[in-house]
């Protein structure tokens, strides 16, 4: 790509981005469409609009999400997205204070060098232009001007760690202030415990449980909730709520036939087959209404041999009060770590409960056995994807589907079919790649989806950095200097550092072109838009179909963030090999931290909240880009010769005798509660019971708000004592 | 040494341990040395021979070793020194089962091998001998034979493997036996608080310690002692003590003489000044006496001063029960790990008081700076004795030192000193060495001394096996091979291997050689004797002062375990080598559980208790040393050109996992305690005035048993709850 066409992509993106926005205003402002852009407030039971202005004005909401505060961020959207917006706030700090210096400076030095440059050292590959006159690669070999960029090296990493401690201060005062809100926040009450011992004789579960824990917590222990089986209970629970929205649906119809033409209405018939697709035709309201009633004794008697039969070696355990769970999360129970094993309680929603059973030993196991998976699938995952490519040609096709042939003969099937094929495989693989690498931490055993977002999210985050950075980097001078690398394999620093330059052009467009037509779609939300319309109108009969039709989801920073961290790893790699690309960089997060300002305040809604969890992994994440930003400028300014490269060495180090001082700073508070925090008075006693009962999940609750059936999985209640 | 000089140096020994048993056994028989020989019984109250028949058998002492259980060594020293025994059992242990096959399969086949050995291969250094034969040195390159002594490789590290196992699940009881016991033990129900926050305004440290910890812990708070820097103090009470010794002197010097010749006695005088050799003579009682009364007001002025004005960021916590201690040495008290930082107390008698106030930060630079010290010390030790050593030869001292000039020329001093000046320098560092690594420990800001003694434990050992072991075996043929080393640096483990058989006959003869004498010197006790005697004889005037004469001191397993370890590892890498090794290490440990069981339930007192935290240090090195003998067994059969040398490669890996999981399943016990051993029940209800009480250090503790004085420093009481 050569500049001029950069530059046209460049403005057709912000012309595209432009039209989007005014779209965004115009369809934001018709009612019908408020579901779609103001969910999450039309959820919490407020206006839309409450308190703004209603203007025409297309720029509205930037005000308005410049305004927002931080208070409201955490009240609409909760303590992880204001998180996330420390990331990205933390982020344009570090490139407009870096981009304040080094561009003035830097661009002027490197393109008043006065040396002639190689051909090969050209940051677009060979055409000549003003882009490269503006990078590093203009400066030449062990010229003085290079010591400007060894200080901007400098510069770059100090106000990395000057923001990042900063930040990680505030992000611990954030999860410090949520955890001491006197609001009772029902999972700080329990912990969970796994790995229970095999049942001594002559005992229930349950009464292992609470001998145990009321011999050590005789006054704060409240009741136990043992972790039961639940596959079956929760087939027959979805069989019923099926039949329950289908009959739902039936009513609904046949009220609207009602009303119109025939005052006695057609009342609405039903398949019994599979899928409601074949079987014989019966009226649906009775059927539903007969299916239900069959189901509703069936769930009831599986509940009870569910509590009763399958309960497994998990519990929840519940305390009077914040102190005794804060502590008791952080406690060793047994004397061998792989018995009574206790960690504090995630929120009830987040649980996931099958892995609650998983052993100590199985737990391990599969950890080493899927990092083994995921280091296969970053490194390998070119083999199969290449094999299905070389199999899935047109020819192939017909030979395997030959009742495909006459559509794939047609010229335009052909013509498309031809040019996605082959990169067909990669690319569904690319989009399935987040939801396998969330199944496979899901598999790890981890207890809450908080944590295994988390898990899939680092591993995102290596799959993305190590391929398409670090990939395309070296890819292009890779096969060449293989045997190079064979026979010095210290070799890899100045290889990354060579093949740099060769790749600034196509990073510095990547960052460009990525932004403006990804967050004009994300601000116009047309896609959801459309989607909701179409649903309404032709899918949707009830009122409880309708709202799931519109239903937001979450703002998805587990897939959100891996990518954000590829931007700014590019960003810092080549923020002073070509600093002009900051100015792109800062484009990306400012305008992100515009566009998902507006989109938390207003659409997204958290589906759980893990107290700031994230921060630890965010800022670990920064500082090995940091790192890798580092050795990339060793290895750069040894290929230039420059002699005092050396003086760079000190700077690695550096960042990792940072990361030492604040993990060791301030990790903990993230692994757990601190006591202090803990302690905070609540606003009201907390309702013990109703803790308990949130726990419960939906396809064990009892219908009828009759406790006696919960006596066998659930323990009874103790005595209630003080509350803190 | 050749081989008839080695048994002769053999028998010997062996000859003087018998002597010195013998003499063991007529001494101990002796009522005026039954102080030296059974201590530990005398202090606990017992009689010497309770129980036992009284013989001039001189065996009889090896039946009672032998015949006493685990639960008295417990009762007579502490789980510290039943789990010391338990490393002497389980090493003798892997000595028996690997002797047992390795005896009588490997000498038979090293010793029928047919090569003929090159004379640089011999285990001897070029003289031929039996001992030669029966090494692995014997069969030749390449042979199958080799086949047999790798499969001996394996068996040596499975037979580790499973001893330590069962060794580590055994001491993991013991201690688990020992912290619920329901004897009330003081330290388990106080914790340390290092790192307090500076004080807000208007409140004095106790307030901002007791109502932080009131705050977290309403029910289960019983007081605080605030750390005070009793610098001060202490220095005026030792005087005062020191008085009142010589008082006591006096007194007795008076009586004495009272008695004898002249019924009005002589009174005793005392010199004014330094160290009471110089100044105005004066009646000693008076002086004394006076003095006496002097000091005890400005003691207590100074108490009230240093409880009030001296107080420092550091605290003991008591609590009412021994769950909340435990459960809060384990829990994060403040978000930040650097305030407030809890740790489980150890015992009082081993507090270093004046290490709590060390801050956070300043720990862990102490602790960086002294392991870089200590790294020092064991790779360059020897430039400073060596520069010492050169310049303390006999003919500078007498230019230094010319008074020395006449003592100097007499010929026997000068045979002397010539032959140990050389040496003086390193025999005064090595016994040194222990006290001066203590030293460094305690520097870190490490709060307890067992934990300090552990520290210097491991100093210890690593200097003792990198300088004896791998500095003698490596020595001989380092320099030259120095430059062979840089030029492929991956050849330090073939260099290791291909000079081990030529150390073999070193080492053999040091294992053979150390044990006899010494365990014979341990068990006669003839050094304690003799000085107790002199004392008795010529200094000590009083009672206290012949307890003190006689006083056994502890077991000092932080010097005797890194011994034992440099045999360990000597044993362990020549086991398969020259196995005849394993016959003396056996040898060594079994005699010395057989010494040390006698000394440590007749003499030895432990000065403190720490429920076996020795025990994962003593496993780590353990296998520390396995894998330098599985390291130096692959470098060795490489070294004979065996072509499957490859499959030992799985060893070291084996035993890093191996490490991993016992140190993942047992170790966190063994840092702190598990609450369901906390909560086990008591015998009585803890007086928890008398745990405070014992906590206070004796130069604070008022004689008057008034407790006003102590309001400043040391919180009242508050509402003493429910008592687990």
């Amino acid at each position: 790509m050569d500049f001029s066409s950069f530059l046209t992509s460049l403005g057709t993106s912000f012309v595209l981005f432009l039209v989007l926005m005014f779209l965004f205003t115009w369809l934001s402002r018709r009612p019908g469409n408020h579901v779609v852009y103001y969910p999450n407030r039309i959820l919490k039971g407020l206006e839309p609009y409450e308190g703004v202005r209603v203007t025409r004005n297309p720029f509205a909401w930037i005000r308005e999400a410049v305004s927002s505060t931080e208070a409201e961020v955490i009240r609409f959207s909760g303590v992880d997205t204001a998180v996330y917006f420390v990331y990205l706030t933390t982020v344009v700090g570090i490139l407009v204070l870096s981009g304040v210096i080094l561009l003035p400076v830097l661009l002027p030095i490197a393109y008043t060098a006065p040396t002639v440059m190689k051909a090969n050292e050209t940051t677009s590959e060979g055409t000549f232009n003003e882009l490269d006159k503006l990078s590093m690669g203009h400066v030449g070999e062990k010229s003085p001007r290079l010591w400007v960029f060894l200080a901007a090296t400098y510069w770059v990493s100090f106000v990395t760690y000057y923001l990042l401690w900063k930040a990680y201060k505030h992000v611990s005062n954030l999860r410090a202030e949520a955890l001491m809100s006197p609001e009772v926040k029902n999972e700080q009450f329990a912990v969970l415990v796994r790995d229970i011992p095999s049942l001594p004789q002559g005992q229930t579960r349950k009464e292992q449980v609470d001998s145990y824990f009321r011999a050590i917590y005789p006054d704060t222990y409240y009741r136990s909730m043992v972790v039961t089986d639940n596959k079956e209970v929760n087939k027959i629970y979805e069989e019923l709520e099926g039949y329950r929205k289908n009959l739902a649906r039936a009513e609904a119809i046949y009220a609207e036939s009602k009303g119109t033409a025939s005052p006695e209405g057609t009342r609405p018939t039903a398949k019994t087959g599979f899928l409601g697709l074949v079987g014989k035709k019966v009226d649906a309201i009775e059927y539903y209404d007969e299916k239900i009633r069959e189901l509703i004794p069936k769930l009831e008697s599986e509940q009870k041999a569910t509590l009763k039969d399958k309960q497994q070696s998990a519990a929840v355990i519940f305390f009077n009060n914040r102190v005794t769970a804060a502590a008791a999360s952080q406690s060793l129970h047994d004397t061998m770590v792989d018995n009574w094993t206790v960690i504090d309680a995630p929120e009830a929603r987040q649980l996931l409960w099958t892995n609650l059973s998983k052993n100590f030993y199985e737990r391990l196991i599969r950890q080493y056995l899927i990092y083994f998976i995921v280091f296969l699938t970053i490194f390998f995952y070119m083999i199969p994807i290449g094999l299905i490519s070389a199999l899935t040609t047109l020819a192939n096709l017909k030979k395997l589907l030959p009742f495909l042939k006459p559509l794939l003969d047609q010229a335009i099937v052909r013509t498309v079919l031809g040019a996605y094929l082959p990169q067909l495989a990669l690319i569904i693989f690319l989009a399935l790649l987040p939801s396998f690498l969330l199944f496979l931490s899901k598999a790890e055993g981890i207890p809450s989806l908080s944590h295994a977002q988390r898990a899939a999210s680092g591993k995102y985050f290596y799959f993305s950095v190590l391929n398409v950075f670090i990939g395309v980097t070296v890819a292009h001078s890779l096969f060449d200097t293989l045997k190079e690398i064979e026979k010095k394999p210290n070799s890899a620093v100045p290889l990354l550092a060579e093949s740099l330059p060769g790749s600034a052009t196509f990073f510095l467009t990547f960052v460009a072109l990525k932004f403006f037509v990804g967050y004009g779609l994300e601000l116009s939300r047309i896609v959801p838009l459309i989607i909701f319309h179409l649903k309404k109108k032709y899918l949707c009969k009830t009122e409880a179909e309708v709202k799931e039709a519109w239903s937001p989801g979450d703002l998805g920073y587990g897939t959100r963030f891996p990518n954000d961290m590829l931007i700014l790893t590019i960003v810092l790699c080549y923020s002073v090999i070509a600093p002009i690309i900051i100015l792109f960089g800062l484009l990306y997060f400012g305008l992100g931290w515009l566009v998902l300002r507006n989109q938390v305040l207003k659409v997204y809604v958290p589906s759980y909240e893990s107290y700031g969890r994230m921060w630890p992994h965010m800022y670990n994440r920064i500082m090995a880009s940091m790192v890798l930003y580092q050795l990339t400028m060793v290895g750069y300014l040894a290929a230039k010769k420059f002699f005092y490269t050396a003086l760079l060495i000190p700077l690695p180090i550096l960042s990792f005798l940072f990361v030492y001082f604040c993990t060791t700073k301030y990790y903990r508070f993230f692994q757990s509660t601190a006591l202090d925090v803990a302690c905070r008075e609540l606003k009201e006693t907390p309702n013990l019971e109703g803790v308990f009962r949130s726990f419960i999940p939906p396809s064990l609750s009892s219908e009828k708000g009759d406790e006696d059936q919960f006596e066998d999985a659930l323990s009874q209640v103790s005595r209630s004592g003080s509350v803190v």
